[in-house]
């Protein structure tokens, strides 16, 4: 359950950005918003009211929902035909109503402008994920717990890991200890066609395999039509092999990346993995308050210098170097160029440095830290040095 | 691999329909819908006109499209900008064209809107999807592998079940077994909110948690923001356990729900189990090309007759008996009331009778099946019986 005064909290600072940017209310229906707003993920349409108190209409599950949420006012929603009235009973009756257009499908939408024709319809979704980039204390406790989950990788692929088996099969017996802990499984991504489950165990040349998902590291998947992570690639001797997994709890995330190999790696590989673990620590020596994620990023670039690879090869080269995560793998902040928007205290992001050799492999590292009052603070533990198995 | 010959009748197909409709062409960009059209996953806009080649231009990632699909023109998009000359050179300068709106998020839909102001834009989903309820013969030897990978779950249940044991960590067991086969993890859902991974394994009352997801069956989940699935909840004797799963093989999947019990369940779930038993293989002999999916619905509720719990328990009840499945779990058809397209020679769909009682449990069982000249042919495979261990 989130507490009640976590999602007042919440509601509040949406609120005060609502009324910043000059909307009347706002009408969210997304999964993972609803869930950061009202406390369940059931079918429903939450209405948020610039000014006045939220309501929950609920299509489907209201049982569910009602012991899920700690919102006062939990009504079934029986059509979409009652939701003009539905919208007026919390005093949106026209008005400026955002809607969260990166993720609605268009044919909802368009029912919406039909079914609101008084209402102005806008995006509001910068607006909550810049309001859901600042996380309390009480989520900080989750990540935490998410990243404690991580925190044995070590161990566990010094168990698990023999000589000849393929990727696939590594990643299952890595999931199943994760899904033992109570992992969920799948990683909310919140990027139109992106998709995640724990994240990737790769090696060797699959994981310089580049792909449509909006990571440095993809891989050749298990099928075409699944075209990203493990597949059924015998892991060889002396190739790296990247474990990126993300921990889960309550359905916080935290983004973590280790490397491993079967026997020694070649110095070029052994290089890089230094390298990335310099970059890792420089620039989060250097972040925090008021930092600017895209200069972050610029000091990456700066700190990879002339050594090749950085962050992908050649055209398929990713332009960014880390990333915000909470209940999505897709947060705010991006640490890329143009993101201007100072980092704050309570942001929370994934720092990724990795060097990608195609047709040979990839190494890297990744913590997550979270912004305190005057730096960083690393939340995921486990050892660090490329571990020669 | 998709072969070109399957890509060319499915094209070929997508433009009849296309052109019966009255569009002038479509621009495909869903990635599951991109797979089945292209024969690649990877990021891209597909130009499909209605007469004429299609092309496929890539944003992420050129060289991976270019090995994976069997479409002779293949160019890279850098801009949506050049979207109109892109259209253009597929001969579709203006006039009407498809989209699929039912997944295209609206910010998306309008940009496109405003990149293309020459073109009139149409929903093409429902057409697309009515393609894609027709299997190949090809797509179904992929499916009768993603069957055959459910085929040994009475086993494979038996060797893994322990007293104690949470939903939780039988799931993990199966998932890890599942996995080393090749499964794909994912199980793609078309529908807005709703997502899956595996299936569900439930034990007891814990199978007659509703919620958000558009299955007969929901469960708890590993958390509230996950509400779906397994949870931490330790499988108690003599509760009937519901194991649904997919199994999956390049990307095509198959549907499959078998009930186990530790030790003996009451009588009652046992006569329950029986007539769900009766509705399956009645409802399966009756079907066949000509009949309406309705009609199978109405059936199944007929058969069913007083018996409490079919398909849910009161206002929880879902309005449908089975599904079509492929490469999306919801696919076409839905054996639901107004659902009277008939059926036709190719078509797959999964039957899946459930009674749930609240509180308590519930119990089922679940085929996947494929419309033959003359009826239907059952593709699932592991023994049917109420299995106690």
């Amino acid at each position: 359950m989130v507490p009640r005064e976590e999602i007042e909290n919440r509601t509040r600072a949406f609120q005060e950005a609502l009324s910043a940017e000059g909307l009347d209310g706002a009408l969210i229906v997304q999964d993972v918003d609803l869930f950061y707003l009202s406390g369940t993920a059931q079918n429903a349409h939450l209405v948020v009211p610039a000014d006045g108190e939220p309501a929950l209409f609920v299509r489907k599950t209201l049982s569910r929902a009602r012991e899920e949420t700690s919102l006062e006012r939990v009504e079934p929603l029986r059509s979409l035909r009652d939701l003009p009235s539905a919208l007026a009973s919390c005093g949106l009756d026209g008005g400026r109503l955002g809607l969260e257009l990166d993720v609605l499908p268009a044919a909802q939408f368009l029912q919406y402008q039909h079914r609101l024709e008084r209402s102005e319809l806008a995006d509001c979704s910068r607006l909550l994920r810049a309001v859901r980039a600042r996380k309390s204390p009480w989520e900080l406790e989750q990540i935490r717990r998410a990243a404690g989950m991580l925190s044995r990788i070590d161990r566990w692929t010094a168990d698990v890991l023999r000589e000849g088996m393929t990727e696939i099969e590594l990643a299952a017996e890595i999931e199943r200890l994760l899904r033992r802990e109570g992992h969920q499984g799948i990683i909310h991504f919140r990027g139109f066609n992106q998709e995640m489950f724990y994240g990737s165990v790769l090696a060797g040349p699959s994981a310089a395999v580049p792909g449509a998902t909006e990571t440095p590291i993809v891989g050749p998947g298990p099928n075409v039509a699944v075209s990203k992570g493990a597949s059924s690639r015998p892991i060889g001797r002396g190739e790296p092999i990247i474990i990126d997994l993300c921990g889960t709890w309550e359905g916080y995330l935290a983004d973590q990346t280790r490397t491993f190999s079967l026997g020694p790696v070649e110095d070029k590989f052994h290089e890089a993995y230094e390298a990335a673990r310099e970059i890792l620590h420089t620039v989060a020596a250097e972040a925090g308050p008021g930092r600017a994620p895209s200069a972050l990023y610029d000091r990456s670039v700066e700190l990879a210098g002339d050594r090749e690879g950085f962050m992908g090869a050649g055209e398929e080269r990713v332009s960014f170097v880390g990333h915000g995560f909470g209940l999505e793998i897709d947060e705010l902040p991006l640490l890329m160029p143009g993101a201007d928007e100072p980092l704050a205290e309570g942001m929370v992001f994934a720092l990724e440095p990795k060097f990608i050799y195609p047709g040979e492999g990839a190494v890297g590292v990744e913590n997550s830290y979270v912004v305190t009052a005057d730096g960083v603070e690393q939340l995921t533990t486990a050892p660090e040095e490329l571990i020669e198995l």
